[in-house]
Protein backbone atom coordinates (compact mmCIF):
# COMPACT_ATOMS: atom_id res chain seq x y z
CA UNK A 1 0.00 0.00 0.00
CA UNK A 2 1.32 3.51 -1.12
CA UNK A 3 1.98 5.81 2.12
CA UNK A 4 -0.49 8.64 1.59
CA UNK A 5 -0.85 10.53 3.87
CA UNK A 6 -4.37 11.45 6.06
CA UNK A 7 -4.25 15.20 5.45
CA UNK A 8 -3.33 14.10 1.32
CA UNK A 9 -6.36 12.17 1.36
CA UNK A 10 -8.35 14.67 3.00
CA UNK A 11 -7.25 17.38 0.66
CA UNK A 12 -8.15 15.23 -2.51
CA UNK A 13 -11.88 14.52 -0.97
CA UNK A 14 -12.38 18.46 -0.57
CA UNK A 15 -10.62 18.91 -4.38
CA UNK A 16 -13.66 16.06 -5.61
CA UNK A 17 -16.09 18.45 -3.92
CA UNK A 18 -15.07 21.61 -5.28
CA UNK A 19 -14.66 20.02 -8.83
CA UNK A 20 -18.42 18.15 -8.27
CA UNK A 21 -19.47 21.92 -7.31
CA UNK A 22 -17.47 23.17 -10.67
CA UNK A 23 -19.40 20.41 -12.81
CA UNK A 24 -22.61 21.29 -11.89
CA UNK A 25 -21.30 24.90 -13.13
CA UNK A 26 -20.90 23.59 -16.48
CA UNK A 27 -17.20 24.36 -15.93
CA UNK A 28 -15.10 22.69 -18.31
CA UNK A 29 -11.74 23.52 -16.60
CA UNK A 30 -10.15 24.57 -13.70
CA UNK A 31 -6.46 26.22 -12.68
CA UNK A 32 -4.97 25.31 -9.90
CA UNK A 33 -4.95 28.68 -8.55
CA UNK A 34 -8.65 27.95 -7.82
CA UNK A 35 -8.85 24.88 -6.94
CA UNK A 36 -5.95 25.95 -4.08
CA UNK A 37 -8.31 28.86 -3.14
CA UNK A 38 -11.80 27.13 -2.99
CA UNK A 39 -9.23 24.34 -0.41
CA UNK A 40 -7.71 27.42 1.57
CA UNK A 41 -4.27 25.96 0.26
CA UNK A 42 -1.60 26.92 -2.09
CA UNK A 43 -1.83 25.84 -6.06
CA UNK A 44 1.87 24.34 -5.23
CA UNK A 45 0.31 22.23 -2.68
CA UNK A 46 -2.73 21.12 -5.01
CA UNK A 47 -0.33 20.09 -7.95
CA UNK A 48 1.92 18.20 -5.48
CA UNK A 49 -0.94 16.31 -4.15
CA UNK A 50 -2.28 15.50 -7.31
CA UNK A 51 1.31 14.53 -8.64
CA UNK A 52 1.09 11.45 -5.99
CA UNK A 53 -1.16 9.97 -8.65
CA UNK A 54 0.00 10.30 -11.91
CA UNK A 55 -0.04 13.32 -14.58
CA UNK A 56 -3.07 15.59 -14.99
CA UNK A 57 -3.77 19.00 -16.54
CA UNK A 58 -1.95 20.84 -19.12
CA UNK A 59 0.01 24.19 -18.34
CA UNK A 60 -1.36 27.22 -18.99
CA UNK A 61 -4.76 25.08 -19.55
CA UNK A 62 -5.76 23.96 -16.14
CA UNK A 63 -7.34 20.75 -15.14
CA UNK A 64 -10.14 19.18 -17.27
CA UNK A 65 -13.07 18.86 -14.46
CA UNK A 66 -15.01 16.13 -15.54
CA UNK A 67 -11.74 14.32 -16.33
CA UNK A 68 -9.89 15.28 -13.32
CA UNK A 69 -13.75 14.44 -10.98
CA UNK A 70 -12.96 10.79 -12.51
CA UNK A 71 -9.63 10.24 -11.73
CA UNK A 72 -10.47 11.74 -8.01
CA UNK A 73 -13.24 9.25 -7.36
CA UNK A 74 -11.60 6.00 -9.27
CA UNK A 75 -8.15 6.83 -6.41
CA UNK A 76 -10.68 7.68 -3.43
CA UNK A 77 -12.18 4.26 -4.70
CA UNK A 78 -15.35 6.00 -4.68
CA UNK A 79 -16.25 4.76 -8.52
CA UNK A 80 -18.16 1.68 -5.95
CA UNK A 81 -21.08 1.89 -3.79
CA UNK A 82 -19.75 0.54 0.04
CA UNK A 83 -21.99 -1.70 2.03
CA UNK A 84 -21.67 -0.23 5.79
CA UNK A 85 -23.21 -1.93 8.99
CA UNK A 86 -23.72 0.15 12.37
CA UNK A 87 -23.37 -1.67 15.43
CA UNK A 88 -24.73 0.50 18.38
CA UNK A 89 -28.68 1.53 18.02
CA UNK A 90 -28.54 4.89 20.54
CA UNK A 91 -28.76 8.18 19.27
CA UNK A 92 -25.56 8.26 17.04
CA UNK A 93 -25.75 4.91 15.79
CA UNK A 94 -29.60 5.92 14.52
CA UNK A 95 -28.59 9.54 13.52
CA UNK A 96 -25.89 7.81 11.59
CA UNK A 97 -28.30 5.60 9.71
CA UNK A 98 -30.52 8.30 8.73
CA UNK A 99 -28.29 10.57 7.87
CA UNK A 100 -29.19 10.94 3.60
CA UNK A 101 -25.45 12.59 3.05
CA UNK A 102 -23.83 8.82 3.11
CA UNK A 103 -26.31 7.28 0.34
CA UNK A 104 -25.27 10.53 -1.77
CA UNK A 105 -21.48 9.72 -1.60
CA UNK A 106 -22.14 5.66 -1.89
CA UNK A 107 -22.63 4.58 1.13
CA UNK A 108 -25.40 2.15 2.13
CA UNK A 109 -26.05 1.61 5.08
CA UNK A 110 -27.28 -1.91 5.12
CA UNK A 111 -27.35 -3.19 9.12
CA UNK A 112 -27.89 -1.69 12.50
CA UNK A 113 -26.94 -4.01 15.79
CA UNK A 114 -28.03 -3.77 19.17
CA UNK A 115 -27.48 -5.68 22.31
CA UNK A 116 -30.58 -3.85 24.56
CA UNK A 117 -33.95 -5.96 24.17
CA UNK A 118 -35.82 -2.56 24.10
CA UNK A 119 -33.46 -1.35 20.92
CA UNK A 120 -33.47 -5.02 19.24
CA UNK A 121 -36.44 -4.72 16.59
CA UNK A 122 -37.08 -0.80 16.31
CA UNK A 123 -37.25 0.65 12.60
CA UNK A 124 -34.98 3.45 11.47
CA UNK A 125 -35.71 4.50 7.91
CA UNK A 126 -36.49 0.91 6.58
CA UNK A 127 -33.78 -0.99 8.95
CA UNK A 128 -34.74 -2.96 11.61
CA UNK A 129 -32.52 -2.96 14.50
CA UNK A 130 -30.93 -6.62 14.71
CA UNK A 131 -29.59 -8.44 17.82
CA UNK A 132 -25.78 -8.11 18.24
CA UNK A 133 -25.71 -11.92 19.21
CA UNK A 134 -26.51 -12.23 15.55
CA UNK A 135 -23.82 -10.17 13.73
CA UNK A 136 -20.80 -12.61 13.29
CA UNK A 137 -23.49 -14.91 11.75
CA UNK A 138 -25.48 -11.85 9.64
CA UNK A 139 -21.97 -10.43 8.43
CA UNK A 140 -20.87 -14.21 7.09
CA UNK A 141 -23.53 -14.36 5.26
CA UNK A 142 -23.74 -10.91 4.26
CA UNK A 143 -20.39 -9.52 3.76
CA UNK A 144 -20.27 -5.36 4.20
CA UNK A 145 -17.04 -3.03 3.25
CA UNK A 146 -17.19 -1.06 6.62
CA UNK A 147 -18.09 -1.45 10.53
CA UNK A 148 -19.17 1.39 11.86
CA UNK A 149 -18.71 1.36 15.75
CA UNK A 150 -21.52 3.54 17.79
CA UNK A 151 -21.48 1.85 21.18
CA UNK A 152 -19.90 2.51 24.73
CA UNK A 153 -16.00 2.59 25.44
CA UNK A 154 -15.94 -0.70 27.24
CA UNK A 155 -17.62 -2.52 24.86
CA UNK A 156 -15.82 -1.50 21.72
CA UNK A 157 -12.66 -3.64 21.55
CA UNK A 158 -14.94 -6.78 21.76
CA UNK A 159 -17.27 -5.21 18.79
CA UNK A 160 -14.13 -4.48 16.52
CA UNK A 161 -12.83 -7.92 17.35
CA UNK A 162 -15.86 -9.59 15.91
CA UNK A 163 -16.30 -7.56 12.70
CA UNK A 164 -12.29 -8.22 11.79
CA UNK A 165 -13.20 -11.85 12.56
CA UNK A 166 -15.94 -11.70 9.90
CA UNK A 167 -13.09 -9.82 7.31
CA UNK A 168 -14.15 -6.37 7.03
CA UNK A 169 -10.93 -4.21 6.43
CA UNK A 170 -11.90 -0.86 7.34
CA UNK A 171 -13.88 1.04 10.93
CA UNK A 172 -14.92 4.09 11.76
CA UNK A 173 -15.05 4.49 15.30
CA UNK A 174 -17.28 6.57 17.68
CA UNK A 175 -16.66 4.80 20.93
CA UNK A 176 -13.89 7.04 23.09
CA UNK A 177 -11.81 4.34 23.37
CA UNK A 178 -8.40 3.09 21.76
CA UNK A 179 -8.67 0.34 19.73
CA UNK A 180 -6.49 -2.58 18.76
CA UNK A 181 -6.84 -4.03 14.87
CA UNK A 182 -4.38 -5.69 12.84
CA UNK A 183 -2.13 -3.77 10.59
CA UNK A 184 -4.24 -5.11 7.19
CA UNK A 185 -7.48 -3.16 9.04
CA UNK A 186 -7.82 0.59 8.09
CA UNK A 187 -9.60 2.42 11.12
CA UNK A 188 -10.57 5.71 11.23
CA UNK A 189 -11.61 7.48 14.86
CA UNK A 190 -14.21 10.29 15.58
CA UNK A 191 -14.20 11.83 18.84
CA UNK A 192 -16.37 14.63 19.12
CA UNK A 193 -15.39 15.22 22.69
CA UNK A 194 -11.23 15.46 21.24
CA UNK A 195 -12.75 18.03 18.73
CA UNK A 196 -14.63 20.14 21.25
CA UNK A 197 -11.54 20.47 23.36
CA UNK A 198 -9.36 22.09 20.58
CA UNK A 199 -12.12 24.53 20.53
CA UNK A 200 -11.88 24.74 24.45
CA UNK A 201 -8.09 25.63 24.34
CA UNK A 202 -9.06 28.09 21.53
CA UNK A 203 -11.27 29.89 23.93
CA UNK A 204 -8.91 29.71 26.85
CA UNK A 205 -5.63 30.95 24.90
CA UNK A 206 -7.67 33.85 23.51
CA UNK A 207 -8.56 35.05 26.94
CA UNK B 1 -2.53 33.29 20.81
CA UNK B 2 0.45 30.78 20.95
CA UNK B 3 0.85 28.68 18.08
CA UNK B 4 0.45 24.98 19.33
CA UNK B 5 -0.47 22.86 16.77
CA UNK B 6 -4.15 20.69 16.08
CA UNK B 7 -2.32 17.55 17.03
CA UNK B 8 -0.45 18.21 19.49
CA UNK B 9 -3.92 19.57 21.00
CA UNK B 10 -5.08 16.28 20.29
CA UNK B 11 -2.59 14.15 22.18
CA UNK B 12 -2.75 16.58 24.99
CA UNK B 13 -6.33 15.52 25.66
CA UNK B 14 -5.57 11.62 25.13
CA UNK B 15 -2.62 11.98 27.75
CA UNK B 16 -5.49 13.60 29.91
CA UNK B 17 -8.33 10.48 29.50
CA UNK B 18 -4.83 8.24 30.43
CA UNK B 19 -4.59 9.83 33.08
CA UNK B 20 -8.14 9.89 34.36
CA UNK B 21 -7.90 6.14 33.65
CA UNK B 22 -4.77 5.91 36.05
CA UNK B 23 -6.26 8.25 38.75
CA UNK B 24 -9.56 6.31 38.85
CA UNK B 25 -7.19 2.96 39.25
CA UNK B 26 -5.68 4.45 42.04
CA UNK B 27 -2.00 5.43 40.78
CA UNK B 28 0.20 8.30 41.86
CA UNK B 29 2.88 8.47 39.47
CA UNK B 30 3.38 7.52 35.87
CA UNK B 31 6.53 7.43 33.71
CA UNK B 32 6.22 9.52 29.82
CA UNK B 33 6.79 5.48 28.40
CA UNK B 34 4.00 4.37 30.30
CA UNK B 35 1.70 7.58 28.89
CA UNK B 36 3.44 6.76 25.53
CA UNK B 37 2.66 3.52 25.10
CA UNK B 38 -0.85 4.05 26.08
CA UNK B 39 -1.04 6.90 23.37
CA UNK B 40 0.60 4.77 20.37
CA UNK B 41 3.91 7.50 20.42
CA UNK B 42 7.03 7.88 22.05
CA UNK B 43 8.30 8.77 25.66
CA UNK B 44 10.47 12.02 23.52
CA UNK B 45 6.76 13.43 22.03
CA UNK B 46 5.43 13.11 25.45
CA UNK B 47 8.05 15.09 26.91
CA UNK B 48 7.93 17.28 24.10
CA UNK B 49 4.50 18.19 24.33
CA UNK B 50 4.20 18.86 27.81
CA UNK B 51 7.36 20.92 27.78
CA UNK B 52 5.34 23.40 25.30
CA UNK B 53 3.33 24.38 28.44
CA UNK B 54 6.04 24.30 30.99
CA UNK B 55 8.06 21.99 33.75
CA UNK B 56 6.26 18.74 34.96
CA UNK B 57 7.78 15.69 36.47
CA UNK B 58 10.86 15.10 37.55
CA UNK B 59 14.09 12.44 36.39
CA UNK B 60 13.06 9.13 37.37
CA UNK B 61 10.36 9.73 39.03
CA UNK B 62 8.12 10.33 36.67
CA UNK B 63 4.60 12.56 36.56
CA UNK B 64 2.39 12.86 39.33
CA UNK B 65 -1.04 11.96 38.01
CA UNK B 66 -3.33 14.18 39.42
CA UNK B 67 -1.37 17.12 39.69
CA UNK B 68 -0.71 16.58 35.63
CA UNK B 69 -4.29 15.48 34.88
CA UNK B 70 -4.88 19.08 36.62
CA UNK B 71 -2.29 20.83 34.90
CA UNK B 72 -3.44 19.23 31.18
CA UNK B 73 -7.46 20.33 31.93
CA UNK B 74 -6.09 23.87 32.44
CA UNK B 75 -4.13 23.82 29.49
CA UNK B 76 -7.39 22.58 27.63
CA UNK B 77 -9.66 24.91 29.27
CA UNK B 78 -11.55 21.59 31.19
CA UNK B 79 -11.66 23.16 34.46
CA UNK B 80 -14.44 24.89 34.25
CA UNK B 81 -18.02 24.25 31.87
CA UNK B 82 -19.23 25.24 28.70
CA UNK B 83 -22.36 25.96 27.01
CA UNK B 84 -23.47 24.85 23.42
CA UNK B 85 -26.29 25.89 21.34
CA UNK B 86 -26.89 23.16 18.81
CA UNK B 87 -28.52 24.51 15.16
CA UNK B 88 -30.37 22.10 12.82
CA UNK B 89 -32.74 19.62 15.04
CA UNK B 90 -32.33 16.96 12.47
CA UNK B 91 -30.74 13.22 13.36
CA UNK B 92 -27.36 14.19 13.70
CA UNK B 93 -28.76 17.74 15.97
CA UNK B 94 -30.95 16.00 18.08
CA UNK B 95 -28.16 12.56 18.34
CA UNK B 96 -25.78 15.30 19.70
CA UNK B 97 -28.38 16.77 21.86
CA UNK B 98 -28.22 13.46 23.66
CA UNK B 99 -24.93 12.51 23.58
CA UNK B 100 -24.43 11.91 27.23
CA UNK B 101 -19.95 12.46 26.71
CA UNK B 102 -20.78 16.01 26.20
CA UNK B 103 -22.17 16.44 29.57
CA UNK B 104 -19.38 14.30 31.29
CA UNK B 105 -16.29 16.47 29.75
CA UNK B 106 -17.79 19.58 30.38
CA UNK B 107 -20.25 20.39 27.37
CA UNK B 108 -23.94 21.45 28.33
CA UNK B 109 -26.43 21.83 25.32
CA UNK B 110 -28.56 24.63 26.73
CA UNK B 111 -30.17 24.89 23.39
CA UNK B 112 -31.10 24.20 20.11
CA UNK B 113 -32.87 25.35 17.37
CA UNK B 114 -34.54 24.54 13.67
CA UNK B 115 -36.25 26.20 10.84
CA UNK B 116 -38.81 23.42 10.14
CA UNK B 117 -42.39 24.44 12.10
CA UNK B 118 -42.58 20.60 12.31
CA UNK B 119 -39.50 20.28 13.71
CA UNK B 120 -40.06 23.37 16.49
CA UNK B 121 -41.36 22.55 19.75
CA UNK B 122 -40.05 19.16 19.75
CA UNK B 123 -38.67 18.12 22.97
CA UNK B 124 -35.04 16.07 23.27
CA UNK B 125 -33.52 15.45 26.59
CA UNK B 126 -35.34 18.21 28.42
CA UNK B 127 -34.64 20.73 25.95
CA UNK B 128 -37.29 22.11 23.75
CA UNK B 129 -36.49 23.00 20.07
CA UNK B 130 -36.36 26.60 19.46
CA UNK B 131 -37.71 28.81 16.27
CA UNK B 132 -34.19 29.51 14.03
CA UNK B 133 -35.92 33.50 13.98
CA UNK B 134 -35.45 33.27 17.26
CA UNK B 135 -31.54 32.18 17.90
CA UNK B 136 -30.18 35.84 17.68
CA UNK B 137 -32.64 37.63 20.27
CA UNK B 138 -31.79 34.20 22.52
CA UNK B 139 -28.05 34.10 22.13
CA UNK B 140 -28.26 37.69 23.14
CA UNK B 141 -29.88 37.24 26.42
CA UNK B 142 -28.29 33.62 27.09
CA UNK B 143 -24.69 33.66 26.03
CA UNK B 144 -23.02 30.21 25.29
CA UNK B 145 -18.97 29.80 24.13
CA UNK B 146 -19.69 27.29 21.31
CA UNK B 147 -21.87 26.72 18.42
CA UNK B 148 -22.45 23.83 16.89
CA UNK B 149 -23.43 23.44 13.11
CA UNK B 150 -25.88 20.60 12.23
CA UNK B 151 -27.92 22.08 9.13
CA UNK B 152 -27.36 21.58 5.13
CA UNK B 153 -24.46 22.71 3.62
CA UNK B 154 -26.36 25.48 1.72
CA UNK B 155 -27.52 27.16 5.05
CA UNK B 156 -24.34 27.12 6.92
CA UNK B 157 -22.82 30.12 6.38
CA UNK B 158 -25.88 31.88 7.07
CA UNK B 159 -25.88 30.16 10.75
CA UNK B 160 -22.09 30.70 11.33
CA UNK B 161 -22.27 34.70 10.61
CA UNK B 162 -25.45 34.83 13.18
CA UNK B 163 -23.52 33.28 15.65
CA UNK B 164 -20.44 35.50 15.17
CA UNK B 165 -22.55 38.37 15.15
CA UNK B 166 -23.73 37.12 18.45
CA UNK B 167 -20.04 37.18 19.87
CA UNK B 168 -19.17 33.45 19.60
CA UNK B 169 -15.88 32.13 19.41
CA UNK B 170 -15.97 28.81 18.65
CA UNK B 171 -17.67 26.48 16.24
CA UNK B 172 -18.32 22.68 15.70
CA UNK B 173 -18.86 22.67 11.80
CA UNK B 174 -20.82 19.63 10.67
CA UNK B 175 -22.10 20.68 7.51
CA UNK B 176 -20.74 19.50 4.32
CA UNK B 177 -19.37 23.07 3.54
CA UNK B 178 -16.12 25.47 3.40
CA UNK B 179 -17.28 28.02 6.21
CA UNK B 180 -15.35 31.76 6.37
CA UNK B 181 -15.16 33.40 9.74
CA UNK B 182 -13.22 36.19 11.57
CA UNK B 183 -9.31 35.18 12.59
CA UNK B 184 -10.87 35.59 16.31
CA UNK B 185 -13.17 32.37 15.77
CA UNK B 186 -12.12 28.90 16.21
CA UNK B 187 -13.37 26.78 13.71
CA UNK B 188 -12.98 23.11 13.49
CA UNK B 189 -14.81 21.07 10.46
CA UNK B 190 -16.44 17.42 11.53
CA UNK B 191 -16.85 15.59 8.24
CA UNK B 192 -17.92 11.96 8.35
CA UNK B 193 -17.68 11.76 4.52
CA UNK B 194 -14.25 12.59 4.56
CA UNK B 195 -13.64 10.18 7.47
CA UNK B 196 -15.13 7.59 5.39
CA UNK B 197 -13.89 8.62 2.40
CA UNK B 198 -10.01 8.19 3.87
CA UNK B 199 -11.47 4.12 4.85
CA UNK B 200 -12.34 3.76 0.90
CA UNK B 201 -8.90 4.77 -0.14
CA UNK B 202 -7.60 2.63 1.67
CA UNK B 203 -9.70 -0.51 0.91
CA UNK B 204 -9.13 0.32 -2.60
CA UNK B 205 -5.49 0.41 -2.06
CA UNK B 206 -5.33 -2.67 -0.20
CA UNK B 207 -6.59 -4.71 -3.16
Amino acid sequence: MRRISDSTIRRLSLYLRFLEEFERDGEETVSSEALAHRGGTTSAQVRKDLSLFGSFGKRGLGYRVHELAEHLREILGLSRRFRLVVVGAGALGTALVQHSGFRERGFDVVAIFDNDPAKVGGKWDGLRTRDVADLERDLQANPVDIGVIAVPGDQAQVIVDCLVRCGIKAVLNFAPSQLTVPDDVALKNVNLSLDLEALTFALTALQ
